[in-house]
């Protein structure tokens, strides 16, 4: 049993199918790529636990497997091409399928190294933590970090269809579930109103990971994002809604150096900067604050000097015209990209920071 | 005094500016650009020679450049991060334009990178060889060698505007220039007869470098290679047409290391081959050899074992399936994509060669 949300881009469309047990015989993966070649992306961590489950779901493919080192410190142009040296040796040609099996650094990467590859192969995902389920899985942005900033380096590159079994949750630590909690959180705030509703009733259960609950989390994530993401693929505009806490959150992993603080611990923390950059009515900052918190993430930024806010942010992707633009809110469930906001209560917000 | 003629892709569409002067005024190209920042790339044999111009051209622009080591040998990887670096190292942000200003192999890196840096800014193409000119400047193939085989990592990237400027070929080498008129043969070869027939009556001003002959034959070959890419933008069928020539040619640079024989002399003695494979009346063999030859072009392979050819090819990425496929002649200006030919005849034309 599965659900299936279908992504709206042209002849880009696919699917994106979440269920219980699915890697495991549950779903048929092998049936929907287009050629009989396959190479495997996963990592050191995930491969031991899911590789051959996979493995046996593709059993009438060729099927080459290559592990990663675990970790963003990674996320980087040579690990890309470690994984392009290996589809030239074992002869990959344009029908050869590249199968994501791990979490957000592993599907960044490999879908990169699939949109080079010939300039462009099949890409298939099978994200197997919280966070890539509800925001890799969606969008088709890969890449890779530049030593002077995050994604800077990548490609637009749609995948053929997303594999999502949350039991794949099981062996996911709980700060890393709580870390995806954030982004799901992230577009209940600027989207939808009943959501946040629904998060924090179902709050508990998520964290407990009450299978129906996850999966309907993940699910109403994936079609929140896709409704943004089909308005606006390549980001020219709406789409930049999805940065919202971004902005801070990137500044606060660039400070503390990639890998301290989880991404999703970051965004938590700047989605509540980014809250009060807004101006909402203080019930409703209060209301985002304590839902961040019941889901076990900070909502306070690590101590960083103002200055290296500043530098930090002025490096950021979400900067056009050198003007720092932000993800605002102007409630719960609705917001605006803007560079029209208070310069004050920004130096405060870095300043108490 | 210009010549236009449009690339139409749709949301892609570009135009392509041909004319002499046009470098040094006689075209503004910098109204032509997005935004204020760009960074054009070049290499150290063609800077020294067009910058300036193109600098003088840009004068309202914030123009940074770098100049990239010459030559095929350099069409890597790193060579294309050291343009990423520098691009991040200014601070380029979204509306940078990539400007390259060069040959092929400036062109293929400096739009990779381009479609790389932030998954994809602005990229604008000045070639200044003619090869670059007539095959480079339309279609988007972008990308870089891996040391197993060429363009296998790349990107399909549209330029914004293509400006090629005639005077440019003044100062190009002879070899190169020939080089250049092989693949300007193998447009007519595979679908205009009578640009055949209009090429045999101009070989000796275009080698004699006629200015007018030079911008119909550009103008021309730009046409009908856009005919081609407008029906394919991704290489799914007809535009593998373009390959004419280039599943021997590719072999024959593999074989003796890239850089030995120049990519058009490779093209030329493989469309030669391709031409005998396809079993023509002899008469059309004859003939185009014959225009390839007073091209100054070689019109057979050099001295390569019969394995080698075929392992050369076997990694060609023309292969669909593990089956080789060949451009094939109907006659002088017709062609198809087959995997259905003699392979008695192919095996005499590697024994033979």
């Amino acid at each position: 049993m599965h659900t299936t949300i279908q992504v709206e881009l042209g002849d880009r469309s696919y699917p994106i199918v979440i269920g219980r047990g699915l890697l495991g015989g549950g779903f048929d993966l092998g049936g929907h790529l287009r050629g009989q070649d396959c190479l495997v992306v996963t990592n050191e961590i995930v491969g031991p636990l899911y590789l051959d489950k996979l493995l046996v779901n593709l059993g009438k493919h060729n099927v080459e497997s290559i592990a990663l080192p675990d970790g963003e410190v990674h996320k980087t142009l040579a690990t890309m091409q470690s994984i392009l040296d290996r589809l030239v040796e074992t002869r990959a040609n344009r029908d050869t399928t590249v199968v994501a099996l791990g979490g957000g650094v592993v599907g960044d990467i490999a879908g990169f190294a699939a949109a080079c590859y010939m300039r462009g192969v099949d890409f298939v995902q099978v994200p197997t933590t919280l966070l890539a389920q509800v925001d890799s899985s969606v969008g088709g942005k890969t890449g890779v970090n530049h030593e002077q900033g995050k994604n800077l380096i990548g490609a637009f590159h749609q995948p053929r269809i997303v594999l999502i079994d949350t039991d794949t949750l099981a062996t996911l630590p709980d700060r890393e579930l709580r870390a995806g909690l954030a982004e799901v959180i992230k577009y209940g705030a600027i989207c939808d109103a009943a959501f946040v509703d629904w998060l924090e009733d179902n709050m508990t259960r998520l964290l407990a990971r009450d299978a129906d609950a996850l999966a309907y989390a993940i699910g109403r994530s994936c079609e929140l994002k896709a409704e943004v993401v089909a308005e606006d693929e390549r980001e020219a505009g709406r789409r930049a809604i999805l940065n919202f806490g971004h902005t801070f959150g990137h500044a606060i992993e660039r400070c503390q150096g990639f890998g301290d603080w989880l991404h999703g611990e970051a965004v938590a923390a700047g989605m509540i900067m980014a809250a009060q950059l807004s101006g909402l009515a203080s019930g409703e900052t209060d209301r985002l604050r304590s839902l961040v918190a019941a889901a076990g993430l900070p909502v306070t930024p690590p101590d960083i000097a103002a200055a290296d806010w500043m530098a930090a942010m002025g490096m950021d992707k979400k900067v056009k015209g050198r003007k720092l633009r932000f993800v605002l809110l102007d409630g719960i469930g609705a917001s605006r990209v803007t560079a029209d906001y208070d310069e004050r209560r920004l130096d405060e917000l870095v300043r108490a920071a």
